[in-house]
């Protein structure tokens, strides 16, 4: 798998620590993308220049650019890194830099699988029930179809079956109501479709089953799934903050709970239906976040463990 | 005000009790409309019989009854509630039954407000920062304009000057990016209408924002907005049931913060927009919350104090 070294709020220095640690104890191949002489000290710094290739990439993008500005920044990290992945040269791709950069970049310079409409995020968020749901789309179509959210569907399943290990995942659709028919024009339309397709679908859920477990996958458009997201990071920030101002706990002991949650420590979004899987690690990831980052990656990619590095 | 009392899980005692509540330490003027002889009895056991006028009505809508086929039901305590708001009885009217339900009734039998091209529901939610920010629209109008979201910021701005007490209250719209022209369309329509409204407009919000308090207003389409209200309620029930389960602290310690966003407590939803004022409390509403319901009601309508309870 290709890693983007020059995205996040970090640097090199956690991207490299990264890699190391998804190669020496996953057994991932990595290639990194980004400034050459800097990743080559940092790798030498871990002993790994022959664990470990490295493609020169001439700048990186910034985490502040984002859309269309940012994928026209052509021989950056992103852009090289997307490209590798394109060639074959890695089946999948990871990236901490911002979700919006990466994901423009990507359907770009990757270009959307066979048959597949529009691409959707997926994010596993963990449930009360002590597994995870995934949250498909979770802000890559803000606007899908009916018949793009019924893909959103199959690829969230799919997801749920490599990377959560569930082998018939229940896929929710995210409404106002639990009864069929309830919704929005667009969730009515893509309850039916749903409905038809060759997976287990456990009808309409709602916003408090996003975190309850009663399902594996909840599908929704992606400006619903992305304030869905968010409001999930803000209501357990705010939930713990309270708890501990009431004295009922100090900050530290609740900060299991708090990482369970942390956008860091989710594994990241996998950006999904492209020609090659791409997962955004969140900008403030560490070597840790990273190195689940590419082992979810290299998991969704299914790529055989030889992949070759490009010749230098 | 008009209070439903019939509707609610716990029945005539619940309702009559927060009447009785509303009107001796708020002041608030009740008009009770249910079963008469089962109300009337309640009312003997506060000793309260001269204080609340009771307007009979033949049935109950159940719980489980929503939209067409709840409005259907003529002669109906909320058929027959709302009716007397619309006769200018009552300023404003509570109902602790089915949201569907009292939504359905209250916009066949109130009509809209001048002007009002959709009516919205508002939820005031708890914030970090101590107040509460007016969620607005949380599920009246599943597929609004934009030219009715504005109106919904206008009606939720208003909201919070007379039931918050906030002079000049800053509006934010909720979408999946805080920079200018980040959304989905209906989104982005929006955002311009709303920048040109007599109103403090703070621009986009984003799912965090629910409950960070970085606004007083947040404005969104009834579908998102249902879906995001749930979505804290499920979340902070997850939140809290994890921290209890982590040992950190115990399950009556963390029951503060369990109440501030328990749906029975939050003061119901208010519906916006329609001739006259209607609060929609939670199903398992208790008196106090009754009562709460009845002063948020009575507040928003404005209302004089001598409303005229009808010939019997």
């Amino acid at each position: 798998m290709v890693l983007d070294a020059m995205g996040g709020d970090h640097g090199p220095a956690e991207a490299v620590a990264g890699a190391v640690e998804a190669r020496r104890a996953h057994g991932v191949p990595v290639i990194l993308v980004g400034a050459e002489a800097q990743l080559s000290r940092e790798l030498w710094r871990h002993g790994a220049e022959s664990e470990i290739a490295v493609v020169h990439a001439l700048h990186a993008v910034p985490m502040s650019e984002r859309g269309a500005a940012a994928a026209a920044l052509a021989g950056s990290s992103l852009a090289v890194g997307c490209d590798l992945v394109r060639q074959g040269v890695g089946g999948s791709f990871v990236s901490a830099g911002s979700t919006g950069a990466v994901v423009t970049c990507a359907v770009r310079g990757l270009g959307r699988a066979a048959g597949v409409l529009r691409p959707a995020l997926a994010v596993a968020l963990p449930s009360l029930r002590g597994g995870a749901t995934v949250l498909v789309d979770a802000g890559a179509t803000a606007d899908p179809s009916s018949a793009m959210m019924a893909q959103f569907a199959q690829l969230g399943a799919g997801y749920a079956r490599s990377v959560l290990g569930r082998a018939d995942p229940a896929v929710g659709l995210l409404s106002i109501g639990s009864e069929p028919g309830k919704g929005n024009r667009l969730t009515c339309q893509a309850e039916e479709l749903l409905a038809a397709l060759p997976l287990r679908f456990a009808g309409n859920v709602e916003g408090h089953d996003v975190l309850s477990g009663r399902v594996d996958v909840i599908v929704t458009d992606g400006f619903t799934g992305n304030v869905v997201l968010k409001n999930v990071e803000g209501c357990v920030r705010t939930v713990l903050a309270m708890v501990a101002r009431e004295g009922v706990a100090a900050p530290e002991q609740l900060a299991g709970v708090a990482r369970r949650y942390d956008p860091e420590t989710h594994g990241g979004a996998a950006l999904l239906g492209l020609r090659g899987t791409v997962v955004v690690a969140h900008g403030s990831s560490r070597a840790a976040t990273i190195a689940r980052a590419c082992v979810v990656a290299h998991t969704l990619s299914g790529a055989a463990p030889d992949i070759k590095a490009p010749a230098p």
